[in-house]
């Protein structure tokens, strides 16, 4: 028996569903790998970077919890927990231990490529399955693909 | 070679550094198993906790933080990748699905106390190590003993 | 002679203006009705749920507002007068006098659902009429959906 | 059996009460009428007027807070349901669509004029019921005969 | 010889003065009483009512500065230290210890019944000694019984 | 023919109108007689009264606004201008030229006196007059002699 | 060889490229033409409309930067330099020299009209190529016609 | 004796403090005249006047406090009472009771436009006497010619 | 049984629980010391002390709640009540009455050096009590002797 | 017909609003170019220069108002249209495309240069025509070499 | 070779950047001098003066800041090293060890004196070498000249 | 004579002391320090450090004056002058005139390793003396390691 009564049919539920705990497991890692690297930073960027990174946290942070709160919204359960998000996040794995500012632009333009792509097949799969969450990840979108792109600018000489 | 010249003999930064990881592995657990409960929690008290833990959060990742960075500041690199907390948190699994308001307060009366244990036993390791450290860890102590006192008022009846 | 232009087709402001129409009178009901449940509110959760209600009555009145003003911008005099609201509110009535805590979540628990359903079907009469006003009863509905799951979750022991 | 055990007499709380019902009444009134006109205006003064409109609502809407808490503090349940304000407000009907800067202006000298007959009043009537209540009514009254006094002031060339 | 001239009569000033020490002793000990619940409090409610009695506190050091700076203008020197506290106050003695939440606010609504007694006395005392203390008291009342309304509220199942 | 039609009869109207204009003048009189001690001043104690007077002048010049507003509200013109202060004021004449410290605190202590004797006048005056107008001379008289009683204990070795 | 790797195909691309070029001229000219008419404004009506004329630009300038941070988000470099505003700006151009309040309204109430009519054709060569754009420009959309209604309310006596 | 030393020559600070002194005196009067006029106000253009109005006399306090401490900074005891106000003012007298809006508007006009030849004037006399002072009179006229050009433009049809 | 499970050993909790009560009661009383004096206060520093008096006021009630609150934490009930706080304070006795400046900084100079010498005794009793009770303890002596410093160099001509 | 009546005489005017023209054309041809340089911007030094861009753009919209509110002032139409700018601003012309960080720096530098060198003149062609315009371009001089200045030494290796 | 080409001729930018590097010398100083008396205060005023001697730091900090950055956007290196300052201030040298408020007091007055001296020759130094420069003398020195004042008027009984 | 009675033994209060004093020196000096490399400083990072640097000079101003008002609150007269940070500081010292930013980064790197070092022997050497300045200096130290990590990151290709 579920808590919440969905605003939406039971397919619609689990096909929704899906999207956003996908979803939530790639924002999270994110929200972890920004904070490693601003954390292992090192190189004469250090702190141009460090202070962007602190911004993708907040961002990242905040996008997890909208998209928890929309699973909770049409009566899914969202799992957020350390376990969860290192099994299921779609991101590549982070390099361990320090990290040159040039490679720390590098791995965020890879990681971000990948995340874009997930979320814009979601907001395919949402099409028939729920406008409103469909408006959520467009709008996430628009925040990632701005975020990219900087990151991106950043990475050329 | 190292990023940062540690102000520590190479004995005291090993054990100031392991210290330092084992917190930020529980303080990052902390984090995600507090924003867990926000979104699973029913029950009649469900706001009054839903924003409490929304507290514990903030205040986790900040510990987080600060722990993260105070390993930086020895000469450590810190870990806070989604698989390495996965693995070396200390805190109790927390449950899946959605959970009754007065067990997640059990449940964190329970994760305080192991948590508080440990770190106890963080800032006895450390009264030789380094004591900048140490007094870190006793500030960290005296918020999360602080918390502990509240969710144990709030456990019973 | 109308006092704005619309930027639709006649039929199309026609439909999009029912719509907004219907919306006004619904939010400003549950404007009224939250404040109404805020006064005259008893029981052990008397603090928290009046609080909660308070921010009801905050977001129902920014909706409203949002809702009259797009009227406007479509050519249509909105209408959010008592006896208006009284008459074409879609929300169940709500009871008279004091009223219990755990009554009032479930009384809000049932408009939020009717609420929902309405909103849900001017999001699909909007699909041809206006792209513009679909997308901000796409947002509003989110909104009131995390508040729906928030007094569902609050409605369970 | 009522929930707040009243510190005035039952027959001064009876009084007091039916005082603050009609002013609730009365001032909710006022903030739907107020919102009315500052959708529906147009005319030259539109945005100096649509701007002072809001203030009007805003202060209407504490005034109603105010009076409803008042009587809920002396043991009288207040209503503030649509049909209840519909049914008891002592205002001038407000006239349907849009309307002229200046009519609109006209028509809240018009308004305030009658309120403020109501609220001196009720003044009156709490000399012996209730020294407290009375200076609430002081109080609302010198800011209702100042706004009234800026819409006199507009409303002459 | 008295610091301050006062702007009352001598037999004024002694019927204001007392009436004004005697409300600073309570309203110095209803801030004590506040905390001291705040501190001990338990039980599932604890949350929600350990942040409402820290706004009694802060309503409380208020007026009672409120009171000692009026009864210093009309020349009478205000006395707050504890030992006058505690034998002055006329508000019921508050349990030693640890304290549950229900009983809490059952003690705190049998406070203010007794605080708003003494009050109202007070206003009426004032009638012909000082309309400017009078004035000041029904404020301070009001204030009173809306916090007494609010805690009667959430005192019943 | 007046501008503002007032909520008072004519005698009434009348004699709060001649209070109220007695007041404007004597209220901007202290705002001009503070910022001259404030400019003029001089002496060991010069940056603590220094600080005092400008916020008696804030305060002053705030009073004076809700004095002369008070007034339009009945419909009476207020008179504010250099020529009609110098010429009515109640207050005593501020003398010229640099003054020492301890000698502005005395002639504050004295303007205050005769001031508050003023103002306490203007209250019985209103008693059958206006509630409303003598209202706000209450709340203004308890602000006077707060801030009379500070010059006086300043005034005593 | 591209800064940023586009989200979209090379056709989208160049489709959404397109659209919002050209809106990013119309809005940097409409920003221009607001602060010309905020300088040139005269009339009785001077204050209210010098003041919502630079809540124009503002908005405008916002927008601006929305759509050429989307531009390049998607891979296409946006051109807002002076002559490249002067070439191809949709918008009508704005009188020389001192301008008339009334008149002030009255091309703003067709710069509205001409600019709504080009977005709401974005919006629909959008549909097939980017709902990431298609959302963005809804979103300015549903402002420009409610700052559009405004101007059309100001412009009727 | 004075009570500071000039930085300036005997004949210097002679120059200086009659200019500072006239100015004082004029930007005192310009403080009380558009008070004056803030209260007295009516016509269709109320609100906004009025709202200016009150501009103007934050302004204008600010502009006599800063060339009062200028007086003093030099040596020079400023004289802000009302007596000389209304003496040594060089504006137009304001006209008595109720004024209409246009009428204020042209009456501002002739006021600024008298003060600014004053104020010109007294940049040239400083010419030689004193650059600090003659800075501060330009960058006031700067701010007065400004607020003329406001006034102007809203004086013309 | 005790609410709060104490992360200390039985006899720690004693020794921290007693030193914690002293220090509670030290600080209501040097809170309520403080206020008596910023009421009673005379003589030509009246405004300067006035406002340091009551800086300490915010501070000791800051310190109290802490000091309460770590009491909680370790699982002792705080106890500040005011007769408890009559009964056990250890600063010497404030003198009834209005009390002039000197005067008062000296009873202040000689509060601060018995309360200085009893937290220092705490800090001492705490080395191997409780490292995180200790810590709060010399933080809080660290304010309270900057406090002492101040009032001393004030205290000397 | 002018609107406004200029302080100056006519000759003067005209000196003044020809300078203030050209420093308007100047400044908004600024803000587009750095607003261009702050979105076609790539490099590793990508992120600190965009934020330092957005600082220029904020400053030099402040600076051009500041400049046509003084042309406004002296009774001269500013002209601040995309066309007017496009032809008549002194600047260099900006690249088209993506531009890498470096060579914004170094376009910015010749900018910065060009500018300052016309502010100078414009500066001396006041001296005779107002002090106050050329007190005006010395402020705004001193903003733009300062900003020079930093634009400079980022600009060598 | 220089980091800063200076819009300044070589003679006017060696005469400026000796006028400025002086300046930089004394405010470095003066805010030193000031914060020493701050620590080192004692005497009735202490808290007055010590508040008082805190703007004075924090002013003096901003001024050689605007100073030294001035320098630099010249073309000439600013030099503000301790040594530097200890070398080449102009102020007199401040005494050691605790010192008396009104000695303190009397030391400002002269360091001041002083000051102020030096800065009008700096201003006339720059008459034909930097309009620019001499500004911003002539605003610092406006500054000092106030609150030169302000420690004149506290040095007199 | 001293000012301030210590809380600490005289033996204690001469170890304390030096320590304090040679810690303000070193502070007062890295604040010098820092805002002359803010100023000189060249190169492509010029922007990310120089705000870096003014960070630091504002870090070092706050823990020079906690350090200062620690002395002075143990007795001892803290000595801040530019001669005495000039002879007494154990900082490198700093070079002169224009310098590059790696080299600035490089410098910067030495001085907080010599500082540090100097800061951690006076934890040491507190120990026994004072265990208040002791906290205060190991929470400084916490944070200058902070900042060295930072510049030993940035240090690092």
């Amino acid at each position: 028996m579920s808590v919440v009564k969905s605003p939406l049919s039971e397919e619609n539920r689990q096909i929704a569903g899906e999207a956003l705990q996908g979803a939530l497991s790639d924002l999270l890692d994110l929200s972890l790998v920004a904070k490693q690297a601003h954390w292992n930073l090192y190189g004469p960027r250090f702190r141009s970077i460090h202070l962007q990174l602190d911004e993708v946290v907040t961002a990242a942070r905040t996008y997890a919890d909208t998209v928890a709160e929309r699973a909770a919204a049409i009566g899914v359960s969202p799992d957020g927990r350390a376990t969860t998000v290192a099994k299921s996040s779609g991101l590549p794995a982070f390099p361990e231990g320090w990290i040159q500012d040039g490679r720390v632009v590098a791995v965020l333009v890879e990681t971000y490529g990948v995340l874009i792509n997930r979320m814009r097949a979601r907001i395919e799969a949402m099409e028939k399955a729920d406008a409103v969450t469909q408006d959520l990840f467009i709008g996430l979108t628009a925040e990632l693909e701005k975020e990219y792109w900087m990151f991106q600018a950043e990475n050329r000489d």
